[in-house]
This record gives structure tokens, sequence and C-alpha cells, in this order.
């Protein structure tokens, strides 16, 4: 398809001009050259195909241990236990696409997801992409603590960290205030989580249209590039809306170019499989997203080599099963049973010293400490461990606590405990 | 254990001196702080552990959908579901190092392995630590075309290729011959890989030892890190040693520093995985080891979040059984028939213009084109595909065949249309 890097990036750059702001010197360069995988793509299908380094039975079926067959129960082992291609399980591309479609109200196209180890390599691969030495990143505060890593420690950005709440709330115009010192053109990237972590914060419908139009200002200044993390999506427990505000962000500013990335760790309870999704706002047949496809490509294969088989096979499975919707709600009404037993619980908190942001998703909630609290977090978190209490704080004055890894009967003693030790400590 | 980066650092170079030599920018600065991981640990065991994200019943047990439940056949399935702990699920770690100590002739330490996401993240992350813009990395050629990739194109190291073989046999003196031009002093990086992709080729004892003295005399004027890939460690169908070089070069020059990348992809025939390790030439418990697996943690949870703990939990499952090593054995002796069969085939061949190199072990044989044919290999790969034959093309002159996939009675068939294709074109 691309003879040579440069007729990739002209390619690119031509239909896609907005992402010469952002591309990193690793993402210029990332090119997936013909290969083994190209010359054992042709020899698909020919009576002798002796190309592919995988031990099978000649006709495509794994030789491998009947007791690692033994441990894996879906219907096609072989394409478990093979490799995937670079970019992920076509089955379960095409299903998660049309899976997400029915969130797409702007009816705009979209690439087909990509698939990569978890989440948190979708996030790295955009940064790969996207993030150089010196980047402007914005990022919220507080925020998942792995995006600093991510952005700044491992990819060498300079990370502005904006005021996530103003009180209890979401502070909407986080991303315009924070680079009013950034000069005009600066290319800008944020990372927008809704729900969020650690706040289990949801915007409403009206929170996000005023986010949103803080957003094209942001874009009327700088190129914008929107990294969507909706590791939480769907997680919603009031009427707020439940799809990724990525679908919101489509064609609405000709300087700003949204991603979604998401995965299963969360949406299909499967910590352990490491299944995530990089979507581009591009039609999936533009010479634009074959050209982004090919630098993943580069960038998968010669870092992880494949994205994990198993566990995408197993995602397929579950999605076409007749009842994984209904099993998904039943878990998120769950999470929204101990959402509300905790919410109405921490009402006992005395509010001048403790003080509890807006929850109303996610699998979090965040308890910023004021007045004589301020800036003690990690001192009452070693107070509260003493009393068998196991909360996470974050920066100096949070705490966060996990209501997606506790029993809603543990909720009331726990509260009280963590009521007790900021009124002791006070 | 570790307060700040400096003072790991000065851990790290005090103990092990000769890694200050390779060390890359972004290792050098890589450092895992106390952090959410951390906190969650200290809870564990707590009444009320609301600290880790993930969506269990308060008692570490997970909460997920049935039907993703289902498609998993093992003994702790929360396990399998559950994020891995950063550096590997630690019954696998154990029991690894149980199994790769069978090989330890010198009784020297080593570290427990770390787990990676597959073979190829293994030397990627040795990539990281270890390579930089510039750094001297040798590769063999040919060699994985995926080793250019990530020490070259994605690492940005100045690769200098080593003639891998003379005649049919494998160059010993490769590497101190590739170094000749290199001023004295500068620290350089080698890939060694038997048996080798694409040639199946392993050393005999003997063979060994002339490698390992020609390693020495590197290392005498060099500082030698000897980056041994044994992805197809004890595929190997003669006299020569199954076990990996790497438990031969412990402890033998002070100026040389082994570390072990294999995994499970083909050791178990477990692909779609992705479960691969790290093992260094140094004690576990020493703080030299800590300094490099807190570095690995920032690396792994900042590129792909945590390893994927449903593989680990398999393969620890099959490892566990009685009847691994058998099932192995059986497919290694199935892999040995097919062998057998292709080398006594590929002895129809014309020497003059295919030259078969030593083949006695893992996945593929080489055939190199010469006389007439050199320089050809792309062109008669496409005319081998018409006739129903894939093959990978290497360089400009080899053609690769993996028996690994391809069934010992299409091996006959199959070398006679080679055969044919290649005296037709002379």
């Amino acid at each position: 398809m691309f003879s040579s890097l440069e007729n990739l990036n002209r390619s690119l750059f031509e239909e896609c001009p907005i992402l010469a702001n952002f591309i990193s010197r690793l993402g210029r360069s990332a090119f997936f050259p013909p290969d083994i995988p190209e010359q054992a793509a042709e020899a698909k299908g020919k009576t002798f195909n002796a190309t592919i380094g995988q031990i099978t039975n000649g006709k495509g079926a794994i030789l491998t241990l009947p007791s690692l067959k033994k441990c894996i129960n879906v219907s096609n082992i072989d394409t478990a236990l093979l490799y995937s291609p670079l970019l992920g399980i076509e089955r379960l591309r095409n299903r998660w696409y049309e899976i997400s479609q029915t969130n797409n109200v702007s009816g705009i196209a979209v690439s087909r997801p990509v698939v990569t180890v978890g989440l948190t390599h979708a996030l790295f691969l955009v940064a790969e992409l996207f993030v150089d030495a010196g980047s402007v990143v914005v990022l919220p505060k507080p925020s998942w603590g792995n995006y600093f890593h991510i952005f700044q420690k491992n990819r060498g950005a300079d990370v502005i960290f904006g005021q996530a709440y103003k009180g209890k709330e979401w502070n909407l115009y986080m991303y315009e205030e924070s680079v009013k010192g950034v000069a005009k053109g600066v290319p800008i990237r944020v990372v927008v989580n809704f729900p969020s972590n650690p706040g289990g914060t949801n915007l409403s419908l009206e929170e996000r249209r005023e986010f949103i139009a803080s957003l094209k200002r942001v874009a009327d200044k700088h190129p914008l590039l929107v990294i969507c993390d909706d590791a939480y999506e769907g997680f919603v427990y009031d009427s707020s809306p439940e799809a990724s505000i990525f679908w919101q962000l489509l064609g609405i500013h000709d300087n700003l170019f949204p991603i979604k990335v998401d995965g299963f760790t969360k949406f299909l309870s499967f910590f352990g499989g490491r299944v995530g999704f990089i979507t581009f706002p591009l039609d999936p047949s533009s010479l634009a997203v074959k050209a982004l496809e090919n630098k993943l490509k580069f960038l998968l294969r010669s870092s992880v080599g494949s994205p994990v088989a198993i566990a995408q096979e197993i995602a397929a499975e579950v999605l076409d099963s007749d009842s994984w919707e209904v099993e998904k709600l039943k878990l998120i009404q769950e999470l929204k049973v101990r959402w509300e037993k905790l919410q109405r619980e921490l009402g006992c908190l005395d509010s001048s010293i403790v003080e509890v942001k807006k929850c109303n998703s996610g699998c979090f909630t965040l308890l910023e400490l004021k007045g004589t609290l301020k800036g003690k977090a990690e001192y009452l978190r070693k107070l509260l461990l003493a009393k068998e209490v196991g909360l996470i704080s974050v920066d100096d004055s949070f705490l966060r606590i996990a209501f997606s890894s506790i029993e809603v009967e543990d909720i009331e003693p726990m509260v009280k405990i963590i009521s007790e030790v900021c009124d002791r400590y006070v």
C-alpha cells in the first residue's frame, strides 16, 4: 500500500494535516515495511505454506500440549493459541466496532478499533505516536498517577496539571484555564477521562455542553489532541450520559482531533486479559487510517510482538453470547448498590474537613481533606490502615475509596472508622 | 527500599558497575516510586480494603460475567482474571526459576525471571534499559527481522551486522570480527540466538567452546552485554546441547554481562498467550536485582499496565501438571520427524546454487541462493508462490522454510517443487 515511509507520511499529512502538529519523532519514523507477516499473508491458502514460525499440523491447527488446551474453553481454540494479527483479531475488531457504533450519534465515520495490550498500552501507543520530549500535555489533578508516568516520565512530555475540581464539582474550564500561559499556536494534548479516576465523576448533559464549548475555545488557539480515556465507560449510576464524550467531539472543530481509548479491563471485568483499543475519528477506508495502522503495526511488533490472542478470542466469544448484556447490567447494578450506600454513608462526614467530590459513576469515590486535615492524606491513610481500613492517598490532600472492591455490608462500618479517624485527628 | 532514583542508581552501579556502560537515558531515569500498587500492597489482608480498582466481592474474588468465566478452566480463576503483579505471578516466577535451574551447571545465582508480554517484549524492555540512540548493537545476518526493528528502528541503536554463516556452518567468530573497527572500550551489545531463527542452527559443545572463547576476547576490549534470545531453547534434534548458552556465560569474564530472554511462545507452543521472561546473572536478593526490578516495574506499568494474568495462570497450571514434560517431548518428537525428513529431501538440491545451512534445531531451515540464483530470493519466492509453495525470503539471497508449520507428508512434494523451480531458473 505504501511504498516508503515518505509516501506514507505524505498520505497521512495530506489527508489529516492536523496530525503534523502532534506527530513525534518516533511516530514520524514508524513504518511497517513488507516483511515476514506480509509474506505470510501472501502464502495463506497455498498447498504448502511453510512461512510462519508457529507449530501447526500443516493445516492451520496448532500442535500444543493437551494440558494447555484443557485450560481454555472457546469454540476456536486455534485462534486463541496462535498469534493474533498485529492489529487484532478481525472478529473482535468488527464486533467492538459494531457495539461502539450504537453510541455514534453523529454518524461521522470512525476507524475500526486497533487492539492493544490493555488500555494502558493504548495510551502508551498514542503517546509514542503523538508525544515527544517537550510536548505539552494537560492532565487533570488529581488523576490516575500512571498518566504522569506514561506521558512525562516515559515519553518526556511537559505536563501541565489543571485543577480538576472546583469545590465538589468538576471544573468544566480546566483545560482552557491550564493553557492560558501557553503561546497561541502551540499544539496541546489533553487527556479527558469520564467517568473519572480517582473521582468517579461523570458530566451531565448540560455540563458536557459547557465543557465542550470550552474545549472548542482552546482549539480556536491551539491544535488540540483530545485523548479520551474511556476506561470506565458505561459505569454510570445516575441520569448522566453513559456513552463516551468522544462521540460528541466528532467533527466539531477543524483544529480538534479526538482519539478514543478503551478496553475490556473494566468493560468486561477482565483485568488479567489485557485487551485495549484505539479508535481514530477517520473513515476506516481512508489512507490516513491505513497510515496510522501501519505505524501502529510497527510500534506493536517492535515492542510486544502481537496483542494477546487468548484474551481477544475469549472476549469475542463473550460478546457473541446472548447473555453478556444482561450479565453486564447485573454487574453495574451491583456496583450501583454499593455506590448508593457509600454516598449515603459519606453524608455523615464533617464537610468542613472532608469534602466528598461529586461521584456518580466508575469504581471510586474521592475525598478531599480540608481545614486542619489539608495535606495530611498520607498520614491519615496510615492511621486508617492501623484501624483495618485500606484507602489510597492521592497527591497530598485526597483519599480514594474503591467501592468496586468492597462489599456493601462493609461500607457502613468502614465509613464509620473513616469518620472517627478524621474527627479525632482534627 | 529505594528512597529516590539517585539512591537506586547508586546501589545498582555500586553492585554492578559494568551496567553503567550500558544503561540508557530512559533506563537511568526509570524509577517506580511508592504509588498505588505499593499502597494496595500495604492494605492487603485488612478488614476493609478499598484500595484497588478491580471489581471484586470484597474478599478478593472477582465479580465478572459468567459467560467470561465459562471460557477458562483453571483452578484459580481469580488469579487468571484479576491484575497480575507487575513482575509477574509469584507461583509462575518460582516455577520457571525452578525449571530453569536444572540447566544451571555453574551454580552461580541468577535472578528470578521477570514476566513480560511475550519474548519480544522482553527484548524490548532490555533494549529500553540498555540501548540508546547511537549504542552499538551487533546482530547476526541473517537473523530475525524484528531485531533490527526493536534495536535500530525503535530504539535508535547503531546496528552492526555480522556474517552469521561461513559456508554451511555458523561463523563462531562473528561478533569478534564485527567489532574489529570499533574503538577499544566502547560498550558492545550483542544478540545471541541458538537455536537460531532463521537457520535452525544450534552449536555443538565444541563449537560453543570456540564461540565463548571468541566472546571473551571481545570482552577483553569492550564491556560486553550478551542478550541470549532463547526463543527455541530445547528444540534440539541432534546431540548438541539443549540448555541455553546463557548458563555457560555466567561468571566467565568480569567485562561480560549475559541476560537471558525466553518465553512460552514456543516452549509451551502458546503463541497467543504472550508470556516472556528476563533473567539477570545476579543474586535474587541483591540490591542490583531489586534496582533492575524497580526499573522494569516502571517500564512495564507505564507501557502495558501489567503482564497477562490469564496466560500466566494457564502456564502455571500446565507446569504444575504431571504430564507436561511428556507432552512437550512428544511435540519435539513430532518436529524432529519433520526435520529429519526435510534434511533428507533437501539433499536433492543442487548445492552449487542452493546451500542448505546447518540445521539441527528450532523451527526453520535456511537455504542460501548462490551462483546465478544469488540475490534472487524475492523473485524465487514469488515463482514458488505461483506453484503453491509459500516460503519466506530473507535479505536478498535466503529462503526460509518453516517446518514447524508443514506436515511431514507435504515435505517431499514441497521440496520437489523448490528443486524444480530453482533448476528451471538457472
